[in-house]
């Protein structure tokens, strides 16, 4: 499977993106339209303080069918009670006139800082208008949805005669807990919704679900896919198998760019007692501030693999069987060092992506999770996220 | 209850400390000597990659009676297989023979960098002479037990006619499961071998085992208590609780000190359904990146508390009941920010001690974690630990 080298938007699929003054400067609204209705699916976080946009979102969702995205930046509408509800839900309306689409297939997001209202007068006078402004590249949409990401992140796949396009945006408070940051998925593949929902619900289990930047659950965290049918039918498990290819390519291109970050990490458990073991020491490794700094530092500090492995203490991990790998290359097997040579190790942690791979030949469990360094990039950033 | 202006050394205890030759300036060889045999408890990590100190003191301890700790800084004797273990033992032998007392009654402990052998001979060399050595002072062997400390830590608080004094270390790699970093407990109390073990198991509970530097379980925590009785029988219910405050005080020296720290935080959940579920819940408040980075740059984006709170999602946790409180003022009520003034928020921030107070109202269980700010300082250090 293979991206193009641009992404473009499914057939029928148009979106649009401006500053409409939430932010001094810089698009802070996107809309996504389908000039026909799509069937939908969508998965949410699962903190307990879940965004307005998230409330109103499970609702709409349950439906399956959808016409339009809403998204704005800067303001999260989370933690605004009664107030933020209505807000949401005016998003909606207001998305509804300008388009001529029914409000209740219109979805809205919002991100950015938690505990404020929404302007929400200046956005209705923001999406007015917009309907005028339809383009074909997704690139537009991924650019009014950004905070502190780096750059604006599409990608699109092709899966029979269709297109699967996915945009996101994602940077910090990223560890998506059954669901992920803000992503939305287009394509104009004829899926049925339940399938839609099966489908969706498998690939984010080892995309987005696998990601962590900083082990924050967002409280605003979306994953919306729209399939309007306009390319017809296509093979269901070609489908998947694809869906889920881009969803992991959209997972690293949010990874590398996690606040601060310099390099792409990536754990990979094998031969784990059960999957969800596997799942659970890769979160481990990925997660692990002193394995983050190391790989930054490119420091040939391998032995916070170890600690990083064997502090999962309810999973069966035996240091006389576990080895691990760098990029490929095994450090450490028989309950010691293998080859060890400082300049060695950190070359291979000096690389732009990371790989440790460790197999604990306990089992068949196997997972990979996706990370990157930590930074005085993150910490500049997030000790001033809100007054900046 | 107080601690004594400068920490001592209870009855019949004393200490050495110096440079082996481990590292190339600064002490790197610790010892504490009981006159006579005491009575003795101890916890230790329960990550799946003890160091060989580890494995070899929980058979040590079992007997429940000790005469002396050996400590060496540097290198941890983690991941090190057959040979390590050998070299631990041979740590407890060259104390058995310098101070005249039975092999079985040593218990040693290792810090450092993981995965490299100890230099065994050094160490060896090192210890012989210790006995001429002997000290008052326990900041002495605190000296000896620092890796990225910035200090050494040791207190001390009277109970009855008995002393307890603590001498600890740590400052990365610090989320104790069980267990702690490196942590002394001496005291001239009589008190029974079982007796010992439930209390100091109660005082770990709430005190190191709520603190949290980085979330990295280190493979070497190791708490160990000697009663050596010397100052006769004391009241349990006081002694108890006067150990439990001590380990709290020892709990907030060490997160204050936690690498690159320029504060002490605290999360005091209240209203939880349950006392597991505010542990959980205080440990996700002070391990979040958000939190930590929030706190350094005193930015009043206070929303991060609800965030985190809310990423429990396995909790009882209702926004319309939750209330926050940042150094006891109210910020957050009724699903909406209280009063909100930033320079207000930042003032409160810019505390050196910032104290987070959440109540879920939805029950009785409450907890405190104890940790502190993530600042550049952390980064620095971690990404060149093995290099330096």
């Amino acid at each position: 499977m293979e991206l193009h080298e641009r992404a473009i938007l499914p057939k029928g699929f148009r979106c649009a993106s401006r500053n409409c003054g939430i932010k001094e400067a810089g698009k802070d609204l996107s809309v996504f339209f389908s000039a026909v209705r799509a069937n939908a699916a969508g998965v949410f976080t699962k903190n307990k303080f879940p965004g307005a946009p998230v409330i109103l979102g499970r609702e709409i969702i349950k439906k399956g069918m959808l016409r339009a995205i809403i998204v704005n930046s800067k303001v999260s509408n989370v933690g605004t009670g009664g107030k933020g509800i209505e807000n949401a839900g005016r998003m909606a309306v207001a998305v509804s006139k300008e388009f001529g689409v029914p409000e209740n297939e219109v979805i809205m997001s919002s991100t950015g800082v938690i505990g404020k209202q929404l302007p929400i007068e200046i956005i209705e006078n923001g999406i007015r208008g917009m309907s005028e402004t339809l383009e074909k590249d997704p690139v537009v949409a991924a650019e009014g949805i950004m905070t502190t990401d780096t750059y604006p992140k599409a990608l699109s796949v092709s899966v029979d005669d269709a297109v699967i396009t996915i945009v996101g945006k994602g940077a910090g408070m990223i560890e998506p807990d059954m669901a992920t940051m803000l992503v939305y998925i287009l394509t104009d593949a004829e899926i049925k919704i339940p399938v839609l929902d099966e489908m969706l619900r498998d690939a984010v289990r080892d995309s987005f679900n696998m990601l962590s930047v900083d082990t924050d659950t967002s409280t605003s965290d979306t994953c919306v896919i729209m399939a309007n049918g306009l390319a017809g039918k296509v093979d269901k498990g070609r489908f998947s198998e694809t869906l889920k290819f881009a969803c992991i390519e959209m997972t690293k291109m949010l990874a590398r760019d996690g606040e601060g970050a310099t390099k792409l990490l990536l754990a990979h458990i094998s031969g784990a007692k059960t999957a969800d073991e596997a799942r659970i020491i890769a979160k481990s490794v990925i997660n692990s501030p002193l394995i983050k700094t190391m790989a930054y530092g490119a420091d040939p500090n391998i032995g916070r693999v170890l600690m990083a492995v064997g502090k999962c203490s309810d999973c069966d991990v035996r240091p006389e069987k576990t080895e691990v790998r760098i990029n490929n290359t095994l450090v450490y097997a028989n309950e010691s060092r293998v080859n060890f040579d400082e300049a060695t190790v950190r070359e291979l942690l000096g690389s732009g992506s990371v790989e440790i791979t460790v197999n604990l030949n306990a089992g068949s469990g196997c997972a990979t999770a996706y990370g990157c360094d930590l930074t005085e990039g993150y910490i500049e950033e997030n000790a001033a996220y809100y007054s900046s």
